[in-house]
């Protein structure tokens, strides 16, 4: 759909940063290996262990469903389970790839902020055993939440050490990790695989990428197999060196989080904007690049005419704004004074 | 790995053309929306859609495997069979994706030259029918095979023919169906649709695309529920207008064939100074661009250590040398050098 | 284990109804072709058509498990959903069979008493269409529940009228159909084809067969290809007979509306003996073959000195307690006055 | 279908084994644990530790798809490959139940005579090793063979030795273990656990069981899953007493080998007669309980007025008569008489 409006509905509808695109010119030179065995799949990972640590496996797929999905096919066999949020995507935007993929079982536990917690997450595991129910093999978190919310340090790291009480392993579903690191000013490893994270999928399309996803092992004895599992998930790119160097550029000068703490700040902005307006209110802690509010239906029609976002709930009247890399700041604020206006026109009628 | 020697091993080791490289860049402009709403994909369904017909239902994947494999999910039921080439990439080299992810059994055919006949293939058919064995249900044929030869029409009509005659389809895996065009001088359609092929695998990435497949249905019935094929998949892209812009650009101002035209033309090249060599025996016809050919181990080691390229048949020692968009005139003189000299050079020792 | 309590454990560990035993005996007579091809299993089928309609496929299987999961595959897709109730057998205590061999996604709905409303699933099916998520197509209820409970005709009737106004079909989890129907005072068909229920498990194992479950479908279109996913399923039988003259038998002098009958009036014998004693709470209407009560952790463990049976909810205290064709007005005494004594016991020490 | 004619179409169109109905109806005493955990469990799985050695990890299952299928998911990860007999029955008469179930690939070898050799499955493990092909991982051989031949020790253990020098296990489909083992004058762990098998099918139904078959573990890591893959795979009883009784009978008194041997007899006594006829060539070594012959089709249709069988290959008019526990000299003289009498009546008419 062509569409003039100003646009808040997803961080991918934004483009490439041009310092990706760059980078994908750059590798356009010759011919070189295909399916990973070039130069430039070798700097990304070198990459990769510079940040995460030596022992880390990163392997390059398509887009975020495999990312998520291939990693649960290389920790669970079908008859173990995964646990995550109601809200997850994994659970709730990927169209039961997950069961498909992997034959495994999704206990979903409701959330208020789409954060796992361990006392939410115990009566999933209590009481299974025998083989009448699925064994819970798989915690899987997102970080940032779906619903905009960060995971404090100390949250994972009680979920990983729950996990691997049990036996079972810590996922995180890192779509948005760039978001919740510039959220909380702490470092990729220091978030994930210094609080016991055992597989990581590391978002880039959301953050800039033509598009890519990286699964990132922390523990190389769960990616002994994960060649044939990406193959066998038709997720082998070909020309691998085009995902690969979007990936080297993303984590080069930082680029990553710049990208993510300037929609981070999007959002804020828009948030304190919007946030004392009568009529109005933000549903969950603003804390990564989306800002949840409910305000009147005809409100929300109004500002539609100019704007184009997502109803997060419809019975509700719960609406979700998304920022991104690309949004300005006279974006936030043509859509922030759309708001305070259609509020407003809203209070004469009352 | 890093190899600074002339490459012949594969179409895809070639990188972007420049041409579909400017288009992703033309569309790096702006938010749009995610999953295929936008007037990018508009434009390329468009596009096939005046190639192939108006009824053309046009779905754009990442990769060869998903779109053989999600063509197949599309049509077959998991207890039906599809039967293909032994030397078919569907069976041969996708690690299993289609057992795993379609449920179905692909019954394997043995060939001479990588075609099937409906002789070949009726063996298959008959004396099934209770549910002890799978039902056929679909015909796969690889064009421009796996082994460089192309079908002609009629074979391919025969096929077709013969398929519905006995309630199955035919799927065309045209990961090189540029090539065969461009060998037999006939038009997309005309090899396609108007033949009776049910469901084509139009590749781009072996033809200058940085990745890029796309699944085309003839019979709009066979599309019904492929959105959500897709997605369950595993491949429906976010940002889709980069896959779509970049099949607009392949099939504009008839690049597609110009690409596949020119690597074709280089096979003949190189097919035309090595085939006379002595001790150098060409094994399939020279028809898109490929060239496989059976000589010498010593001598294979001498060439190799200027060109890159695969051994095919270890025991016979065959190998294949693969051309592409990117392959220059003097790229294949040198390697045909090269051959002549290490043939002579074994010869002496003789 | 050996167990010389009593046993309200389960209605699986009655043995087999003698009448049945018999059937098995009567039918081992020479050489009958295998698979289905031989006079028991017409005799069977006849039965079936005769009590719900000239048009009843039916299919026998060995198991429960296996006649839901392959009702599912025959209807859904892999990205179409089943809904049903959280404590469902089939979203409960089938170890993700129905998402391993579906590749379906199961969307559980919480309630108090088992059974699914209109209103508990249409938040369900509202506001899905797109392939993001699955497609709801199945509504899956059992009857009677997992809980004892039993569906009203009318609450079925609006269930299939929901599902069916949806484009959705309705599958009865009939493990304990013979329970219900007894229940109720209802037949078989007014229970199941005339209020619109498309497919149905029939079970035999609970109600004293040796094994065996039957799957039967309304709509003859479903069945179409069922013979090839039972035999897939794994779940076609060689010696077939023995499975249908079960079925005879069950079918034949009203012994399913006996024995189910019997089974029933022994919970509501049990209920009327322990529903008055204090301390003791009954937890869900005893309208089959089972009891569900809470009372003191102390009494449940000195009852359990003489009789075996399962703690339904560890947090809560609550206990189940099931009856079967096989248990006796003795049985049911013998249990009572444990409970009291052990009651009574309790209320002295308090 | 109701057919009054001798019947030599299966060994599966057999009843019941006296001794094996008079166990079930011994065993159809009281209430007992379900799943397993019950008495008569526990008895036969000692018997198969008396047979097969103390480690030995026993499963009963309901038929031998499932055995098959399941003992395959036990060890291999969807992307290992099994290496079979084209002939065999889990590469040829499941539906394709093991791609579903398991997402392996079989790579399936031609034979002669139904059994595999070193030299035969060589070629398949070869030059395998990326990620593109399926990883071998598990050599199935059916012992006796669906063509009536036994493998000899020696070959079994050459087998195991190359299976395991690769990294590969060794499952033998036993549905006529016992058969071969009579034939053989082995014993069942001789001619299993001892030769290297790592994983057994012991069959049940096709040797006088109601139905049953026991998947036989003799390395215990194998099956440190297996009570989740068998429930997943819609594979346990409930009421398991009356499967286990079954197998302990069966194991009783060298029942099996009367049977078996038997049943061997009989198709010894059958090739014996009608072996030097004119115009009828026995084409397979009658090792087991099966007859191969070519005759003319005239005679084949003469002789089916009278007998029940299968035509094998329609094109070579070659047809299988099996025998079993049930079938008589009687039955085996009258069959061969109507073979002399139908080929001599046919060359009458030459």
């Amino acid at each position: 759909m062509n569409d003039d409006r100003g646009d808040f509905g997803s961080d991918s509808h934004a483009g490439v940063h041009p310092a990706v695109l760059r980078a994908i010119a750059s590798a356009n030179v010759g011919q070189v290996h295909s399916y990973g065995d070039d130069p430039y799949t070798e700097a990304a990972l070198a990459r990769f262990r510079e940040i995460f640590g030596d022992k880390t496996q990163v392997y390059f797929v398509f887009n975020g469903t495999a990312a998520n999905v291939l990693a649960v096919s290389a920790i669970n066999r079908p008859f173990e389970a995964v646990i995550c949020a109601r809200s997850a995507h994994l659970n709730n935007d990927e169209c039961g790839a997950p069961e498909r993929f992997t034959g495994c079982k999704l206990l979903s536990v409701p959330t208020v902020d789409g954060k796992l917690t361990v006392e939410a997450i115990e009566a999933e595991v209590r009481g299974r055993g025998d083989e009448h129910q699925v064994r819970p093999k798989l915690v899987s978190v997102t970080q940032a939440t779906e619903l905009g919310t960060v995971y404090r340090p100390e949250e994972i790291g009680a979920l990983a050490d729950f996990a691997h009480s049990k036996g079972m392993r810590l996922h995180m579903d890192g779509a948005r990790l760039a978001n919740a690191a510039a959220a909380l000013g702490i470092g990729l490893r220091a978030l994930t695989a210094d609080l016991g994270v055992d597989v990581l999928t590391f978002g880039g399309t959301k953050n800039g990428l033509l598009l890519g996803e990286a699964v990132v092992f922390f523990d190389p004895r769960l990616a002994r197999d994960f060649l044939f599992i990406r193959k066998q998930g038709m997720q082998l790119a070909s020309k691998m060196r085009f995902l690969a160097v979007q990936f080297d550029a993303l984590l080069s000068d930082d680029l990553w989080l710049q990208s993510a703490g300037h929609a981070n700040a999007m959002a804020r902005r828009l948030a304190s904007r919007v946030g004392g307006i009568p009529g109005l209110r933000v549903t969950q802690r603003v804390e990564a690049n989306a800002v949840f509010a409910r305000l009147p239906r005809e409100a929300i029609a109004r500002v539609r005419r100019d704007y184009f976002f997502y109803t997060w709930d419809e019975a509700l009247g719960e609406v979700r704004w998304m920022t991104s890399f690309a949004t300005s700041e006279a974006d936030v604020d043509g859509l922030a004074d759309s708001i305070q206006n259609a509020l407003a026109e809203g209070s004469h009628h009352v």
